[in-house]
């Protein structure tokens, strides 16, 4: 199969194109490193060096790898992304190009315009681009858990039936997001479902949780395949983020009291997930939407889990409950549904000591190359100071 | 009271800042004249021609009206904006600055993607100049019926109780929108709800009917004072282009079965609704949506209405059932509240033949200036073809 990946140079974006190209299949990647200059701007630079993603694309295939093709430029440039689609002419586009951090978009007027007029205009050029030059495309779109936020009713997948005063309909499932790059993720439901019904679109959205992992079966052939892992507060997820200060032997930073609850998934089942989407397409007109995550956990449970895994290494871990910068429950319900992937062959791998250990262990090499700095939070939801 | 209107140029900016100005109210008005090019490029002229906005004006002053300020200026360019409202100080600013029709927002690539960059980035920019130069300031947003759709359940006024698997909580009551257009109605909506709760906006949100009318009291004072009348397909709305047609003696344009069903108001009422908003405020970190319309009509029962005024002046009229140019649904339930205005205060003028009546002999002396390429559909949902 032809498949494009927007955003091929993400954390997710690589590992997905090696994977996909892995398999068999024809892999196109676009890239134009937004993230990697806003990481830089904002000195929250990832742990290991990344080579860029042409050079990427080379070690892979030094390592025995398929060849991935690698297309520089801007999903937000219309011209750019439509030649491109026109070209390829992709059975199957995977939109990962978006600016992906909270708290980014958090920081003030500049990083919240650039975060909405990115995110939406990727969102739509790849709408346009798809309908004008390979209408019948599946467009598979990152969504997130987090548009949904945490309602006090059961979380469906996407869709909920309602019944009012003695009628029904079925409906969009209510969102209601904690910060402004989870609200782009709602506004890109909402343009995707619009073009859906309107035009014949096929699109699944993926309604992710928080990722954590630094390795796939793809990475394991060359260390500089890894993707890039951020362990900051404003880029890196807070798993991820969790088990570097482990091993720099700080205290593990909670925001407020910890009960803040998520669902999780490994960097692996992503992979997973996106696959079975791929080879599960909808039908034009169809708007499907699969909660991606295995298992739900609060952030107390996480530091729980990561200390044990250190003690396992002889680390000794402390926790410390910091004043939350955003403005979120700390308490809540959350009972979110997830059996659409695994209806479709979902496999996962939950987080467990032993996974946890083992990420430890692969993270232990870079301790020389963690900067404090970065690790404690430095962005407010009150007031965006750096 | 200090009144910052976007917008000011546009059907409704315009008698909206006469009437607040008339009322003693210190108002500023901002236009870019978008609507006015983007008519003229599309052909889509209004019915009389409008003097620009600091002429209007004037006339207005010279007719013994109060002074009304004009800044001409782009309100998605947010230095002017930010300039503008930290300048002013406004209490409550009216935003009525995005790109108002559907169709148009339906013709391709090029006017979608004006629509949805121009109406995001108002709304965006009106959020942080608030914010940042003004927070106590009451925003008035102008929404849309259309963002609810047709749903198959009541339409509350917008929030929802959903209860759900034995627990129940409150949500934004779900939108679906028929164009890209009502879409990013919905968007603004989502964004403004956001900002709302995570910065304590004040924040009223008018879900407006299609409006219909060409005269206030102060269009009364002098004809070149008049709003812009669209008749077209494009710009014009469904009461205003009948009419037109009327006069013209060709046959109504009723698109497909007829039986859309949607909340109408008039012109007049539209006024009432936004001087209400502005007289009770809402407090900080709160948003009040209302559902603005006096009755709910279909185009069938709109057509007939036109007739039997159409009559008393002896005029015959035709109806035709053309090719729906749109998708929507042509016969569906339609229950939509609006007792929040009613409660504020609202004195509703219902479309009776006598207002019709009226609104036809205004028209009559502009019968030579009809253009009669203008009101038949030119814009297909399921093409776009001009």
């Amino acid at each position: 199969m032809r498949i494009l990946i927007l955003g091929g140079d993400g954390y997710l974006g690589w590992p997905t194109a090696m994977a996909l190209a892995a398999e068999g299949h024809e892999v196109l990647t676009i890239d134009n490193y937004l993230r990697r200059l806003l990481a830089e701007r904002t000195r929250s630079q990832a742990l290991m060096r990344n080579p860029d993603l042409q050079e990427r694309a080379e070690i892979f295939a030094a390592a025995g790898g398929p060849k991935i093709r690698v297309a520089i430029g801007d999903c937000a440039n219309y011209l750019f992304l439509s030649r491109v689609v026109a070209e390829f002419q992709p059975e199957a586009a995977i939109h990962y190009a978006e600016q992906p951090s909270a708290p980014y978009s958090m920081i003030g007027f500049d990083e919240a315009r650039l975060t909405l007029n990115n995110n939406l205009n990727t969102t739509f050029n790849l709408i346009w681009a798809v309908l004008e030059r390979a209408p019948d495309c599946h467009i598979v779109k990152l969504g997130t858990m987090g548009e949904y936020g945490t309602p006090k009713i059961d979380i469906e997948e996407g869709w909920i039936e309602i019944e009012h005063a003695g009628r029904k309909d079925k409906f969009l499932f209510p969102r209601q997001a904690g910060s402004l790059y989870h609200t782009t993720k709602v506004l890109d439901t909402d343009l995707l479902w619009f073009y859906v019904r309107s035009s014949g679109l096929r699109v699944t959205d993926l309604m992710q949780g928080p990722v954590y992992g630094l390795s796939t079966a793809e990475t394991d052939l060359d260390k500089r395949l890894m993707p890039n892992f951020h362990y900051d507060d404003i880029f890196g997820t807070v798993v991820n983020r969790f088990l570097v200060q482990a091993i720099a032997g700080i205290p593990l930073t909670v925001y407020g009291k910890g009960g803040q609850t998520r669902g999780y998934l490994n960097l692996r089942d992503t992979l997973q997930c996106v696959r079975l989407a791929i080879q599960n397409p909808v039908k034009r007109g169809e708007l499907r939407i699969l909660n991606q995550f295995t298992e739900t956990l609060s952030v107390n449970d996480i530091a729980l889990r990561v200390r044990a895994a250190a003690a396992r290494l002889d680390l000794e871990v402390r926790v410390d409950h910091v004043a939350n910068p955003r403005k979120e429950a700390e308490d809540h319900y959350y009972n979110p549904k997830n059996s659409g992937l695994l209806e479709l062959g979902l496999k996962p791998s939950l987080m467990t000591e032993d996974v946890l250990t083992a990420m430890l262990r692969e993270l232990v090499p870079y301790r020389h190359e963690i900067d404090l700095k970065k690790v404690r939070p430095r962005v407010s939801w009150s007031g965006g100071a750096r």
